[in-house]
């Protein structure tokens, strides 16, 4: 641990600065060693892997080898950078189209069946809304031109309550539905109730709809057949994760009023700074986060990264970051095939909140983890009333993330902090930028591939074997109907007799809900019987 | 790994249910051992002793021993349990009150100055808050009475926000300040900031504001002193973070219109089935979570624990967990003084929503959690359209919701799958109270006090430090009117030296904000100039 003086010594020569943003990584309470690159065996060239499979990302080698694809978000705001002429003219082209198809529904050119548009209705899970979800809560204002809504689940509760939010507003309601592959099922039913609550409306959908998808995909050809307002494409050498500066981000943000100009000059500057090679380490910001993790996770994510930005707007940053590292880095095997189950847990909310709730572990209790701070230095746009003599409260937020990241040092629990000015497009874009680029580099540095998800299938395998199994158990209540079966018996019945728990499962939802006829009879989970009513004629 | 076969054996012989309340506890994915309480060298001590703590909690001993207090909090919903006459009456005559209040407030008996109350303004924070914040999420509907707002920080443009989205609307919003101290600062700035945005409307604060707080606290002689609308205690015996069923909670619940009784019931009726001694230790859901905890993580909190409730009305779960969890179990030392480092980190959102943020590490990457889900039976209140033939969006997130823990599982990752019919009042109170005792079972049995966070109190005092280096500051800048200091003449000019980055932090905060006048001139951090305004006049 460093004494204060210490710690000032390291923060001056280390602070590792982008003049341009006003964007500032203070990474001196993570105790790195002073001869970094030589301290630990093998770093030096980890860190020159990390350049070199950078560089290859960004001519456009295809580095997601595993699906054979090119990883272009960087060329997103750097078009001139793209790999051929053909995919610079279609980012080109994309950023103009989502500009003027925003402009043209702000005047009321582009409207509904009844109304011009006032709200948007985002339909997307995963990188397909939580880029739109931070960024919406970063940048919405009272001044914007619409506000934004999102259905990110197949939840049909929460479903029920955006569109009983909307209530009669649905009419002036633009639904975005993103979905990449098109074929993502919470989507697609999100779309599916959407539709339905239009027509129940009165409305047709395809006139209130605009698609962002694959060229081809399901859900591009639904929405050609359909007749749908617009579409604006997702590429595959572009991964959802990383899709914020593409339409899947830009055309929401547009819509709501945000600078998306702002948004991606903010990330292209920062690519510029993250992009250095050479000089001191540190000097990088990507690269001063990505040997910070490592460091403190000793390359195997032994420690957690709890993200506490002080300031509301923020508060989606570390959902964000989840998604972005985990999916990233959250890998069974590396680049040569060894099995090492590799990632970086990732929490947080944002602070001075959170000391109310976890700060007290973080700072006594397992040391499994490291904060990032991120501090703001704006506090409102207005003058601020004395909470205190000569006090503001923005004087009281800032003394909290000082005070804590303090007490924390003390106990021997690091901490980086990230500096931004103020929370607009452009500081928006480059914090984007900048954990896109330290992920990109943490992976080269420990071998996996950051830019596939083979682990997510699984579970949806699994998920349409619990759907095929439901059509079973239906079936076979059907050709039995009148007679009750109790669980064990059905999974008999559907010849999956070691499919117990999952009949046990789909039986006590079924029953649950009225929409398929079932009833239970009868009680204790093992005893119950199972029936389905006749069908009404 | 077990099979299907085998795990359906498990299930049948170890699921906990509470059959009042419908709720039943699935840890068979857990994989613990089958002679449980033998399985571990001293277990079964630890389990006597978690029974005995309880016991001594719920009968008044001075539990929380470090700071001398009894905690009272299942009292709450059942008061006939409470160790003096005084404390059961003060328990009852509140929730009469509370419930009277909101009745009150509803039918326009109380209102405002200029309107009857249409809103809540609720300021509070970590315990203040995070149960007030779960059960809104959780519970509210378009048809209730009033709509709840939050103001959980001191962040100057988050208050901004939740004023401006309040608008006119100021004069119908009663505000309800929640501090058990009364001297939480973030609470205390909320406060003054929203007396502030009255008096600006032309309204007294007074006529628009209740209190929740301890007897004699500076909040409540401010709330006396000014005359507000009401005032709710708090007690010494009912800490921050488990007074969801006291005023704290309660209030703000009835007043939103929810069912403060159903709260009330689904916790004592679960406050008996965890009380229960004796029988099949998982029989017991409380133990039966406290036990998955400790075998998972070593009785040391090697694992994180993810939770993922399949239901957006539930998305906020986790955060009211992380603090029930981690500030309980956070802590340095155990009851007989050893360092042990203990806790548990919590994280999660939601399903199906997180299977496209971070299962891919959950699946794949670093083991260092076990996820709890939680199941909701029913979908909605309604019926659901099909969204193929046969299939709902809620038999989907089902689905999900099975195939995931199976695709974990066959992974070798655990899980703990919690069941509730639906999401309302009872089952709320209910899983409230399961987590209550689960954690004062587990820090029983690795033997910290559950009640106490002395981590807390460092960052405090660091930030008060802070802040009083902010005055020193201003006050050199004013007797320097004219001349600009450089960060290291400032520490200097304050005797601080040591303290330079400190200085720096508050400096660059002052300048980039324009309530104190300070402004800065030339670049690069540590070569810029700090000055302030000549005071007008």
């Amino acid at each position: 641990m460093k004494s204060a003086r210490q710690l000032w010594e390291v923060y001056r020569q280390t602070l590792s600065v982008v003049p341009e943003l006003g964007l500032s990584i203070d990474t001196s309470r993570m105790d790195l060693p002073e001869s970094l690159a030589e301290s630990l065996p093998g770093l030096a060239d980890r860190i020159a892997r990390a350049h070199r499979e950078m560089a290859a990302v960004e001519r456009g080698d295809r580095v997601n080898s595993d699906e054979d694809r090119m990883v272009g978000h960087y060329w997103l705001r750097a078009p001139e950078l793209a790999p051929t002429p053909e995919i610079r003219r279609a980012i080109e082209e994309t950023v103009v189209r989502v500009k003027r198809f925003a402009g043209e529904v702000h005047v009321g050119k582009v409207r509904g069946e009844r109304a011009t548009f006032t709200d948007v209705l985002v339909v997307g899970i995963g990188g397909s809304a939580l880029g739109p979800q931070f960024v919406a809560q970063a940048l919405a204002s009272a001044a914007d031109p619409m506000r934004t809504h999102f259905i990110d689940n197949t939840d049909p509760d929460g479903i029920d309550r955006v569109f009983t939010r909307l209530g009669d507003g649905i009419e002036r309601t633009l639904t975005v539905v993103i979905s990449k592959s098109g074929g993502t099922k919470e989507t697609r039913n999100g779309m599916l109730e959407a539709g339905a609550r239009y027509r129940a409306a009165g409305l047709a959908f395809a006139r209130h709809a605009i698609a962002v998808t694959g060229d081809g995909s399901e859900l591009d050809r639904t929405a050609a057949a359909e007749g749908w307002i617009d579409r604006f494409p997702m590429w595959d050498w572009v991964g959802g994760r990383t899709s914020e500066l593409s339409a899947v981000g830009l055309l929401p943000a547009a819509l709501a009023g945000f600078d998306v100009d702002g948004l991606l000059a903010g990330a292209r500057t920062c690519d510029v700074a993250t992009r250095r090679e050479g000089g001191p380490l540190l000097a990088n910001p990507a690269l001063a986060l990505a040997l910070s993790w490592y460091v403190a996770g000793d390359g195997r994510g032994t420690k957690d990264m709890v993200i506490l930005p002080y300031k509301d707007r923020l508060e989606l940053l570390s959902k964000y970051l989840q998604q972005l590292v985990m999916e990233s880095l959250g890998k069974e095997r590396d680049r040569d095939g060894n099995v090492v189950h590799q990632g970086i847990a990732v929490y947080g909310n944002k602070g001075s909140t959170d000391q109310h709730a976890y700060v007290q572990q973080l700072r006594d209790g397992v040391q499994n983890f490291f904060v990032t701070f991120v501090e703001v230095l704006r506090d409102r746009a207005g003058r601020s009333p004395e909470v205190e003599e000569g006090v503001t409260s923005g004087d009281f937020l800032s003394g909290f993330l000082q005070g804590t990241r303090r007490a924390l040092y003390e106990n021997g629990r690091g901490s980086i902090t990230i500096t931004i000015p103020t929370v607009e497009a452009r500081t928006i874009g480059a914090l984007i930028a900048l954990y896109e680029r330290a992920v990109g580099f943490y992976a080269a540095m420990v071998n996996v591939n950051a830019y596939h998800q083979p682990g997510v299938e699984s579970g949806k395998r699994a998920a349409g074997a619990v759907i095929a199994l439901q059509r079973s158990i239906l079936g076979a209540l059907r050709v039995r109907t009148g007679s009750a079966l109790t669980v064990e018996e059905m999974a008999g019945a559907i010849g999956a007799p070691d499919e117990a728990e999952v009949v046990l499962k789909i039986l006590e939802h079924l029953a649950a809900n009225p929409d398929h006829g079932v009833r239970a009879s009868g009680s204790g989970p093992f005893d119950r019987r199972y029936a389905i009513d006749s069908p009404s004629v």
